[in-house]
């Protein structure tokens, strides 16, 4: 039996031997979700001139300064200005411009007085009272200054950097390629969905349900395979998976029975195996191992471990390779609505549900906890890290949570 | 000028004009983010038999009730059962099955004696000590029952529920089709992407930020189309729009300026308009029409104002189209880390980025607060729900929040 490492050494090992994928240049309309692979400096200002942030005129502040209700200043329109127009005209005192929301206001012009503040004689208006400098005038840069640094490498492209991006009228965008992922999963009891379940057989839900995760995550699964517990076949599945992909990922084959192949397997190709047990529970057999400079990930055969040992070990991997500046969870602290009291010697993750209460965390149990159970995987959000040896914790107690879905 | 309708109004309004749209039948495999149209009952149990849980001995537990270290017990290994195998067999008493991981349990036997518990003599191995009845055992049926009720009609389908639905075998799912939006943004200022900028002109940030909002909401975007300032072209593009989508978005032309069509036009062609002012800052002027049972939303030109009025009304809508269950935003309480001293009649939407800080919601503003900047959206996943006639809130104070990306 190997050395048991820590969760955090186990994490260190497969992000030493990850590196981000190469880089592509895509359409902004595509890029929603990747991950931008260069810093963005803004190529103009935004707004790129002054503009007025509602319909009015466009005056002198000065020409206004001693404007009451009983005194009101009379100024001449000499032009219409509407959004997306421009003139090159520049204001001389007792001369306004009528403008509309988004115009750009004309030099000489310091303030915009609304429509709803003026009353309109023909071609002249009234003005009632005075309105300061730059009052109603948004500046040219005043969102963005040109040649700022807007967006940082690594930063994944939501809604809003997609906006930010077609406001600085990026077209075409670098982003790092998506990591490619080769899933076999391996079991004589594994049947593929749409076949009839024989006695004995399961359903491969891990595979499934990694496939899902892989995709949020933001890698492609290149392939999956479903082998049987062969070593010969196993070995030459992860050999194929190799060429095609960026990281393999196994399911099962990785405890320490008589049909526990995979380690066999890829001594057998030739593949490093750097570690195979973590000190958690559920996840405890999980494999690393690396082959021509690509990570293979083995993870439990059951599917709720899999998937937890996935998101404590394989995730950060694939952020990492997928060029994410952030890719290594944090934890927060939450407050446990229920008894939790089975002890181990191992340090436990559990399947909770966090929710927010009147701004405080909270995280309730999702159900029974076994390897093998789904169930309480579906409402799970967030696992609680549940320190070796605690006897129990109570409900109410401040627990250390790991939010699945980042706030 | 039309009465101002509350934000709670308006948000009944729009979620009162839609239903979900049709249903689909479609592969597991690409089920991921879509919702699901049924109540998904187990067609089988989980697991579907008694199964071990770790590699060992199936026992009666009886017969090694007196089992000790120095008396050990003898039984003869008459079988093994891999995992994905299955044997009729009935196991009777002074008898022991070689079982493996996952592997179902022979009748007769009621425990599971880990290898490591036990000494291996020929085809009989000794026991040491005695295991209670279904020590090591998983029942049949113990993860999810027949029958049971699993997922409900209007979830979002995860990770977690793909699994699940994997681990119950369906192949295909019936779900909802995916809404369809249409997209016209209006403006003489407004310039594609990709095109050289003229003097007065900008780029149409908030039609490509509302893509990917879309996007993320699970619509997808039929047509897009920036339309000048003219009536005529406003009221084709909507009507051609409505033709092939369940809801159209317009962005500008909703103020009340003489170029402010998006209304005018929406008469022109004899669409209902429901509202037009709602009492919120950004956004008040988001109009609702309905033309042929089809919702048509106005927001604002503003990017940032298109935005926060797109999340709060436009969003929830999208989200009763698509079949979600939960379609409303919910609110929770924060701890605000800066001061804010902008009073208005109005309530106001302040952009923020909430952050969990040892369990405390806190949400800080992420910027400058006009309707048109768009780089305080960029780190915004919160907003900051602040009443009207606030003189000013101070930091440290509660505030409400609105999580735009929910737990």
């Amino acid at each position: 039996m190997q050395k048991l490492i820590s969760l955090e050494e186990a994490v260190e090992a497969v992000l030493g031997c990850v590196q981000s994928v190469g880089r592509e240049e895509i359409n902004l309309s595509s890029a929603l979700g990747r991950i931008i692979a260069e810093d963005i400096y803004a190529p103009l200002d935004l707004p790129p001139f002054n503009r007025s942030p509602l319909d009015g005129y466009a005056v002198k502040s000065g020409d206004i300064a001693r404007a009451a209700p009983d005194r009101p200043v009379e100024l001449e329109v000499v032009l219409e200005i509407p959004a997306g127009s421009y003139s090159p005209l520049e204001l001389k005192s007792g001369q306004a411009v009528k403008i509309l929301t988004g115009a750009p206001i004309p030099s000489g012009a310091d303030a915009v007085i609304r429509f709803e503040d003026v009353e309109v004689l023909g071609d002249r208006i009234k003005v009632f009272k005075p309105l300061s400098a730059f009052g109603n005038y948004c500046f040219r840069g005043e969102d963005v200054k040109k040649d700022e640094l807007v967006i940082r490498a690594g930063s994944l492209i939501n809604p809003s950097a997609v906006g930010m991006l077609a406001a600085l009228g990026f077209k075409r965008v670098s982003v790092h390629s998506v990591p490619r992922v080769a899933l076999v999963a391996t079991g004589d009891e594994l049947t593929d969905i749409g076949e009839e379940l024989a006695p004995g057989k399961i359903y491969c839900s891990s595979l499934y349900a990694l496939i899902a995760e892989l995709a949020e995550a933001g890698a492609q699964v290149r392939s999956t395979k479903i082998v049987k517990d062969d070593l010969q076949l196993i070995a030459g599945e992860i050999a194929k998976a190799l060429k095609d992909s960026d990281m393999v990922i196994t399911t099962g084959g990785v405890s320490v029975g008589d049909y526990d192949l995979v380690k066999d397997a890829l001594d057998s190709i030739g593949a490093e195996v750097i570690f195979h047990r973590v000190n958690i529970r559920p996840g405890t057999p999980t494999l690393l191992a690396v082959k021509d400079d690509k990570v293979i990930m083995g993870l439990s055969g059951n599917p709720a471990a899999a998937l937890i040992s996935y998101h404590l070990i394989a995730k950060p991997a694939i952020y990492k390779l997928a060029g994410r500046r952030n890719y290594e969870f944090e934890s927060t602290v939450g407050i446990l609505e229920n008894d939790f009291n089975k002890s181990s010697k191992q340090r436990r993750f559990v399947r909770g549900q966090a929710y927010l209460e009147q701004g405080i965390l909270k995280v309730r149990l999702t159900g029974k906890q076994n390897p093998g159970i789904m169930k309480s995987m579906l409402t799970c959000n967030a696992l609680i890290d549940i320190p070796a040896n605690t006897p129990y914790v109570k409900s109410g107690s401040q627990v250390k949570v790991i939010l699945l879905n980042t706030l």
